[in-house]
């Protein structure tokens, strides 16, 4: 079963906390022992996974991105939002987390997250969970 | 399965729309639910996934690149394609889609791209479809 | 069965090569036709896929990550570990790898790496081979 997870966000570039939903919609698959699937249907958007601790890593990480993919440099296409799709590219939109004990197997500090470049806008999370 | 799909490039930077052939792949397969796995086995050449819709946002994704990981910035590999292996790596060699209703589920404005970055080359694009 | 390879890393940056032990863990599983999942439960660590001939392909891409993304850049979180954490986010921290004829069908050029980029640490790749 593929589950939707509707995440509005609220900024132009920005890392939304998904990771107690995710386990949720694991929990809830009564699956032990099998994979879960993270996929974005988006163009501008990612999932990406980063320490969930200090809000500063999200901040820096976010800041330096748009340091390294600025949003006004010189683009081709007239939306202006070719950054956000170089950004999610490099992020990218598809995961697989091993589950173990009926939960997702994350390390210590790590929580995953909707990476939004260009926002605010309400996006999905693609949530499949396989036993195996 | 694991078909093989092949991809002639026929620029040095190239992003090639593979949409199309994965679906058919996912098609053929019967498969209703399931995960689509793509793999790219090159080490200059990665799958990502980016709008279809407007080439200006390909073109500009692969400008970038180039000025992000310039070919002739100062390397030690002596055949000249280091900014090639570190494009691939950034993209990444692999993906994992969610198939629904007998066909893979990508948003409105997804495209599957091989990202070729050291061609012209005959490529190889791995597809997998398992149902679950 | 998720089987977890301890990984120690020797420098700040590195590239580890991890293929052999994978390739064993995909040997002892038995299983003919399937995926092999990679996963590292690591914030400031990744996983990817490079060049295993030539040494310099991995120096060099480490060496360029640190251009991209220097340590001492200006950043707020407190551990002066940032660059990791955004260079761990750009090489991505799981994979899908075909398996065919009881191995991973690896490309000729192509090694798996655990990237570690805020090392000397103890390190764990998580594997994780499902038939289908």
């Amino acid at each position: 079963m593929l589950v939707r997870l509707t995440v509005p966000t609220k900024r132009r570039s920005q890392l939304e906390d998904v990771t107690e939903r995710v386990q949720q919609v694991v929990a809830s698959s009564g699956v032990d022992e099998g994979v879960c699937y993270l996929f974005v249907p988006h163009t501008t958007a990612g999932v990406t996974i980063n320490e969930a601790a200090d809000p500063a890593v999200v901040h820096d990480m976010l800041n330096y991105l748009d340091e390294l993919v600025p949003t006004e440099a010189s683009f081709l296409h007239a939306e202006g939002n070719s950054d956000a799709h170089i950004k999610a590219a490099l992020v990218g939109h598809s995961a697989a987390l091993p589950i173990e004990g009926g939960a997702l197997v994350l390390g210590t500090w790590q929580g995953i997250y909707l990476a939004e470049f260009d926002g605010p806008r309400p996006r999905t999370v693609m949530v499949k969970v396989v036993a195996g």
